[in-house]
């Protein structure tokens, strides 16, 4: 029997994806449904349940499963969900019962038994923003919430902007995208990092969620899970962020020779999941340690502002949020329907020169002077400007890949620009 | 109620220590008692009875006991405890139903009413010795055990000089010795860390075993406890050591001072415990997160040849001793009796280099030549002889005080020498 944590929900890996003739002839069918065009989220979404990583979700949310999820953390069926995951639409030719293929960018990606279609007015979608978006900590934007996540958070946006409908229904999925081209041997599925896991022997194993190049605070808190368990997941978002991040190849590049250089192989996976970002912050840390489960992994690492964007919440909030939810096995009205994967807590963390290594405010009584601290916003300057970047703070390897990245992109934009203008000129 | 880990054996702190009139009048009989001078290291086992350490035990083990325990790390009651704790005499006139004076260079320890009495052969102290501190590791000294081990092995040798008999029975301790004048504010009983770390409101705690003095690899063991935890105990044995082996008061200094310097004062206690070194290695081992559980804390630090001597133990025994033996709730006849503290196994620690900070065989795929490894052999003659360690071996504070301690004993031993010179030419 495998020693890995069991996956979340009770059910083991559900797992939506059909294969071979069974999902030839489900595509051949698609193609006389109704064909409803999805968001990259949608997709990633369902590329998910496709492989078991949302079990024990079959399919997109009920009103009843949404209102639980945005109020207690709990789907109607007393199984804790800490973000919704819904299907949105403006179409009101859709019915209840209707069977339909969900679509993106001309890729068929599932079909769906639309079994409810629930109204989602703007102050539902508020409601779900406040619920979901807002953080709970004292040191998150509270009063001044609306003013600014309208026009600053990407969640947000996302929300208010979905239509006027959810559908809800279980799904067939038929596509895993271009992720196995994309990402060989880094996008994996549950099922495959469960059995690399096994045949290391792990057990108790801990997850290192990244959606930013990996420099040494990361390698510091994937090293800690090291010390203290069988080995550590790098699990990368490798779905969609917001415009300037880093894109996914050049992130996974950065972890693949940081491993090749300064880890010990047999302890470490460099792995990629399908998803985009919510910024969800909290809620999407416990999102983080809810899918983590299905892939095998009992820990997860919840650093510093874990999934934040701005300032929207309180640095430590994804951690504090463990606390208050019901995540752990008593809590939930059913034994398997409660979370077990736990977070492993840590400090801001970073260079000290007095400390003579990496270190964390836990560990370090030094100040300010003595530390390495550089925010993303100067890293980035300093990055695309060809600036030098201060001692110990990324590996050598990682900051070349990354000027060579900003490099490229300089010149593209570059380009760009110059046949702009000589198309101005032309004119 | 308390947040943190049951005391052992599911009894509460068993504290036999008396106190007040009730000391004082126990102190008057026994002064009619029968004397029976113990060793040092009865001494500490009754002072660890005395305020709860030792919980559940009140008393010295019954032959049940102590084959139990030999055999299979049980005791006749079912509770698991993993190295005797006997007394021994040569002395014909004690008799079952007496009630002795324990003493130890002057000072009575305890009363105790001998309940059995039984006779250890050569063939059984042979035996416990087998069982108890011949390893049981791939790596651990086997086929020349014997040869060796009445040469090398002080455990052994405290074992085969014990006396005849072994007398069991339930003890009232009367004296803590002198620990809390020499150790002020270090010596702490359960209740006390127990009553320090609930007013910091820790409930998950590691505990770090110390013997030597604290360098850069416990330090570094130390801070990934506390990364991961509430906070860390350096819990320093400050009862008898091996001729050779740095004194309680040098080592405790050190480590206040690596605590000045390079630690936050609030996620770490200096503590020390009255016991004497066994030198079982593994059984030590197993014995460290025993006797911790009952200070409340529930992760115990094992390194690198924990509690070891010599070569007798493979370097990580005293870690896969924990996966040997019946230390999990489950394997206890009943729940309660099993050991909880379990163990936070860290491999070979070293500062590296190319690491850039300190590392481990698990987390750095450098080599030897990138590593600063210096043996304890190497380390001790370089400070006694003034020559320089290599740069990130240890904090220069604590080298310091460590240099000063050769200095004088230096000093020391040229006096004698001079003494003993000059008595010469006198005569």
């Amino acid at each position: 029997m495998s020693k890995l944590v069991p996956p979340h929900g009770g059910k083991g890996l559900v797992c939506c994806l059909l294969e071979g003739a069974e999902r030839d002839a489900e595509l051949k069918k698609a193609a006389g449904l109704k064909q409803l065009e999805i968001s990259a989220r949608a997709k990633g979404d369902l590329i998910m349940m496709g492989i078991g990583g949302f079990s024990p979700l079959d399919g997109f949310m009920t009103k009843a499963d949404w209102k639980g999820v945005c109020e207690k953390f709990l789907m109607a069926d007393g199984t804790f969900w800490p973000v919704p995951v819904t299907l949105d639409t403006d179409d009101d030719s859709i019915k209840e019962g209707d069977e339909i293929a969900l679509v993106n960018k001309g890729e068929v990606y599932a079909t769906m038994k639309v079994t409810e279609k629930y109204e989602m007015t703007d102050a539902d979608k508020k409601w779900e923003c406040e619920m979901v978006y807002k953080g709970e900590g004292e040191d998150s934007v509270d009063d001044k919430f609306w003013e600014v996540a309208l026009e600053d958070h990407p969640g947000v946006q996302m929300v208010m902007a979905q239509g006027k409908f959810n559908l809800a229904g279980p799904v067939k999925v038929l596509s895993e995208g271009d992720y196995a081209e994309r990402f060989p041997g880094v996008y994996l599925t549950p099922t495959q990092i469960r059995d690399e896991m096994e045949k290391r022997g792990w057990a108790n194993v801990a997850a290192l969620q990244l959606r930013n190049p990996m420099h040494r605070s990361h390698e510091f808190l994937a090293k800690i899970a090291i010390e203290v368990c069988d080995g550590c997941v790098i699990h990368s978002l490798i779905g969609n962020l917001k415009p300037g991040d880093i894109p996914g190849d050049v992130r996974i590049k950065c972890i693949q020779t940081l491993i090749d250089n300064y880890f010990v192989a047999d302890n470490v996976i460099n792995a990629g999941y399908p998803l985009d970002m919510r910024y969800a912050g909290p809620r999407e840390g416990l999102l983080h340690a809810t899918f983590r489960q299905n892939y095998g992994i009992n820990n997860m690492l919840i650093g510093r502002d874990h999934a934040g964007v701005g300032d929207f919440y309180g640095l430590f909030e994804a951690q504090d949020i463990f606390d208050r939810i019901p995540y752990v096995k008593d809590a939930c009205p059913e034994q398997g329907k409660a979370l077990i994967c736990k977070p492993m807590k840590i400090d801001w963390t970073f260079y000290c020169y007095k400390c003579d290594g990496m270190a964390s405010m836990r560990t370090c009584p030094h100040t300010k002077e003595d530390r390495v601290i550089l925010s993303g916003t100067k890293l980035r300057k300093g990055l695309s400007e060809g600036a030098e970047i201060p001692d110990h703070f990324g590996r050598d390897e990682v900051l070349v890949i990354l000027r060579d990245y900003y490099e490229n992109l300089t010149e593209k934009v570059e380009v760009k620009m110059q046949k702009a203008a000589s198309g101005a000129t032309m004119k």
